[in-house]
């Protein structure tokens, strides 16, 4: 089996690389650096950028699995997402139905449904509430994806990955952090699962205060181990306190659902200091 | 008390007859076979086929309860299906309210429901979408069952039996598998629960991948310990690929899902080796 | 086109005679009749016990819709239910399978959710909770059409006809009356239909006091012209006074949530003289 | 932190006063007896009738939070139910809401949806079906604190209770048992949650045979401990058999179920000696 | 038959006084005024502040129903609703089921479910979001009626009035206008109706934007005849422009969603000289 | 006020001008081609390419509401769809956010959906299941609309049109039928409603066969008068037979449910001559 990674020179296609070499015969690993280092024994590595159309479908020649991980993991202005996040999933779904791939698995975002209230537990078939741009193309790919699935059988596990920044920052992190370990539990049974026809499922560990409802996605077999409640009364002793009418403390986007799109919401994310 | 269970010589029957000669004072096993080994000090055996009336009626008299196992398996010719699927149920739950039977906690399928989509993540009020003869059958006893509530007070426990074949025998089973110690909680559950009304509840581990949902069932207060999960790596590495476009692989009823009604139906089980 | 119409003899089955002829280039009357009056230009009629296998399958070959009506219309004894209700059923569905009828039409009855309450506005997918041996028989007859529908291409309309009795009688039948314009109308809806799978229709009229809700069967564009509120005024002025403890005056199956099952339900629903 | 908790008396109440002390820099406990025992360093105790408007609001200034468990905890007659139930909560929430108050967490309870059937697994969005006057006080405090948050920011945790008896004593608390333990956790989640808007949640323990559904409240983190079932062979053993027809035994209100509104339903309640 | 009608002398209660005396063998007005003119022959009249415990159950007697519009029909200071409202209520429930009276059809509001939002098309089992005290005291009466039906037995129509201001007098009103002529209706079919158990309905006509969905009461057979939309053209010609950030213009409540609670509340209104 | 209309040359955006110039003291139509005939007093026209950011900024300079009609109406190659569907989208959207436009009016379409079967009764808040590149554009837009409301309180009606060819031109029309009158009204409602925030509503007639459910949408008013039904006869009587296996018969997007995505789909849909 051959699985090619994009995003490989990112914090989470990182974390992935190893896990995914043992599971398959050869890795092809992509991002747009000229080289990352480390690789595996049966791993290679491909510069690429995938908002061309070409070099994706060079790209994609023989593999059996996409993990899709490549794109701009931020809000950022709409020329850049639409080139980095837009144009490359459909070069990306194009290109695999072509090669005959059988299923991507790909980093959604909770960003599609980030306006959505933090106190309503939503489920997978919540519908699109995008919060910035960056969600914005994260729904579109979702579509994209049901639309190959219907129409031409080709598979996706959309994980809508919620905060995975390695540690637990904050206190909205109590509900919505993704530890490592359950990243790559959940990329795993994605890749391993005999059938996932088109697949929403939250990427979120099993924390006592998660706001997301995952039992949609319950035949996928995701069943996550950390639980960011060990941090919670470190966390909570030092945050500042939340403010029950603001969108970021009440949405579960967080700071995206207050941010202005494009550009100005990237600096004040920034400004902010805030890691989601 | 005493307790009547039929089908004791097959094998869920005959896994429940130790714990329920426990439960109770009397414990009366039947089946259509001669005679049946280790018997309990409390527990007889009466040779009966339930597809005849007077047996029934003979077989009920001074029961607190009736286990119901009896019946054809798997798919068979409609003829079959009626006499031993059919007609049993109609004796026995009319013979246990003229004898006053406080419950009957019986053996319904997964086949029930086996149309629905196995990446939907269906719930015990699931519409009845049966797949066979086998399944149309237990979607008759499950409304009479009902009807025998709702009319005469008669209360029963549907068990919709998913994968109970000892075994984790191949993918399908890592979602849908009800292991022996399961399946004798959930008849223990069924019996001592105070009170259950008409309760459906599926038959299923508490694996990882499990695609039904118990949750409207929780005051039944069945909590399933075993897992199919530790046993995935070895089916999976040995698993057949799966196809994203068959019913077989796609929906819950599995091979039920696709194979003919009827004889031919039980033939072609047969010839694929597949264990449901 | 050839259309076979069972229960020809009966009101129902009667009403629906000339429009049916009209609507097609063949129409097969029967029944368990001798003759039937009144036979139109291109009708035959056939004596028949649809709970007999051989004359069944003769009866269908070679035509292209069965308008299914042929069944004890009211409650009655298990054996007779089982004779005429449920054998009769599958007899009509498998000739109609092995001789490659497009669709069947049947009146199944609001007796298949009598139980639920008459307050709560159900829709075609609620739960079958049968009222009677009757209801029951009709629960089995969908459930059997879900199943050739799934499994084998047959499409089913199935009419929950609730009170189909020509004149407005009681006060329950302002909610639910059917007027014999409607049925008509309703017959014809679903022998026109394109396509229509496996479709659960209300047989009920455009009355104020409704308690049925058609709206997930929209697309099969029946749309009933009468309303028995015309008949309010004169209905209520003369009606006993209802019970809101008793579950004839607050379930949807009306007498049939009350009555014994089997023969003595019979008896009694005579004796009160209730028409439902 | 400021932290006032009404019924500081009770057994309830009793229980959370040392956790709440260590959570805030000040707690003011309050009841209607002189005094209490005990007290920590950082409490205070006042004597007040919270049916009355001033005392409250004398009570309430420069608190942050208030957790509020002073009422009748039994049905009581209407004028009792109306001055300490109803009368206070209006003091409180008012008071509340003119000193700046943050949070209010209260102790509502099962009783004001227990006329629902406990084989319903209902939600924290179950409709209001009071069972008794007391529990239609704890609807009208969750509609108040509905009001109070959505017209004025005003947060509220509304812990509907069910079985909070220390003990398991019957079969019905197999299911709605809240562990002394549980209780005190929901409080310090309730407390210390970010922010919380109007939360329903329901304080029930880890119970097997749990009939409630807390999925609704995820966010705010509760994750109960116990499970009465340890103590379920021991109950059923000696329990009554329950009546599948009776409202005691089939709704989530237990006695209040069937026990007259007002005096002469505590005095029944009393009689049996059900504690619930 | 016998009703007493409460509020009377206001214009909703005005209105329905001479449809009612014809509708009954005796009719008894009462409201607070000392008389009323244009007594029917079989009409009386009773001066009662139905705030008061003793006088409502004199009222009551011999009553078969009640048709309760007697309340504070604006948001008020709490203890005129207090007593007005709430107090009433109890007086009023508790008296009927004393005296054995069949069922009470009352006047609740759009105001108990006011802080939905206008886009949203709620349903008769929309959860309680009451807007103001005026609000809240209809969701407590509401809940009150569910206990005295379920524990009781006595039936209870409740009436959502939306806009039953005579004309439509605002672009709001569009949506939310009662004609005076379909407030008849309800009131006599919610009168007629042979059961009803517990009901909630919207008091709303057949307007094209209307945004309330009465499809769960559909038994009770109320069919709005009139349409704001006639006036549309002539309000929006003239209506201040709408704010889509405010609640006034986006809730269901209108004005009453973003006025103070209690007395200022009204002062607001009346300035704004908003009429709702 | 001014209002500018994309798509003014087509077939849809042409019967919206009159209507339209009569609803606003200035009308701005645009288009691709050089010019249009019959324009109305009050309008103008502007030749653009919606597709280019710069002129559509300049175009809606001082606008208040748009009407946006302008895109590739059919299935295209996806170079083409990403020019004139998508970065067209964001144009608008963004230039209308810019200058303060109020509200945008646009051509959503069925094919949003089109993979959802036509026998689900799909409702306004039916997830993304689109069936062709078109139909993901559409997707796309609507997720736009969505942020831009969510973050930018810019309103957006989507209007999901089915059929709207002018005549009835086939089986499927007779459920998805959109009358030019209809349209009208629809876009008229659209447009003068109070407030919309973002709202979803089905293009669909007042036809018996309507398989769309507007009830979500029902505060906007539209209210269709037309009926694809009086064709009914005419169009059946010449329909070829549906395979109610196919999708194309099954599924609400008809045709463009089986057609290959992109410029093949083009071919085959005007081989078949069929208009959707």
């Amino acid at each position: 089996m051959k699985i090619v990674l994009t995003g490989a020179a990112g914090r989470l296609g990182g974390i992935c690389r190893e896990p995914l070499s043992k599971m398959c015969d050869e890795l092809v690993s992509t991002d747009r650096v000229d080289s990352i280092d480390g690789l595996a024994a049966n791993e290679t590595y491909v510069k690429c950028d995938i908002g061309e159309r070409e070099p994706v479908h060079a790209l994609l020649e023989g593999a059996d699995m996409v993990v899709h991980f490549g794109s701009i993991a931020d809000e950022a202005p709409w020329g850049d997402i639409l080139h980095s996040n837009i144009l490359s999933a459909y070069n990306i779904w194009e290109s695999a139905y072509q090669h005959g791939v059988k299923r991507i698995v790909f980093a959604s975002s909770i960003h599609a449904v980030g306006m959505h209230k933090k106190h309503d537990f939503i489920g997978v078939d919540a519908a699109h509430r995008p919060d910035t741009y960056y969600g914005l193309a994260k729904c579109f790919t979702e579509d994209l994806a049901s639309l190959y699935w219907d129409k031409r059988g080709l598979e996706t596990v959309a994980m809508r990955i919620a905060s995975a920044s390695g540690k637990v920052c904050n206190s909205r992190a109590l509900g919505s952090w993704l530890s490592d370990g359950d990243l790559v539990q959940l990329v795993q049974k994605s890749v391993t699962a005999p059938t996932t026809g088109f697949t929403i499922v939250y990427g979120v560990s099993n924390n006592d205060r998660a706001g997301l409802d995952n039992s949609g996605a319950s035949a996928l077999g995701y069943r996550p181990k950390d639980n960011a409640e060990e941090f919670a009364a470190e966390i909570l002793a030092n945050a500042p306190p939340q403010n029950n009418q603001d969108p970021e403390d009440m949405c579960h986007g967080g700071p995206f659902a207050v941010v202005p799109l494009g550009e100005s919401g990237v600096e004040m994310i920034k400004a902010r200091s805030v890691k989601t």
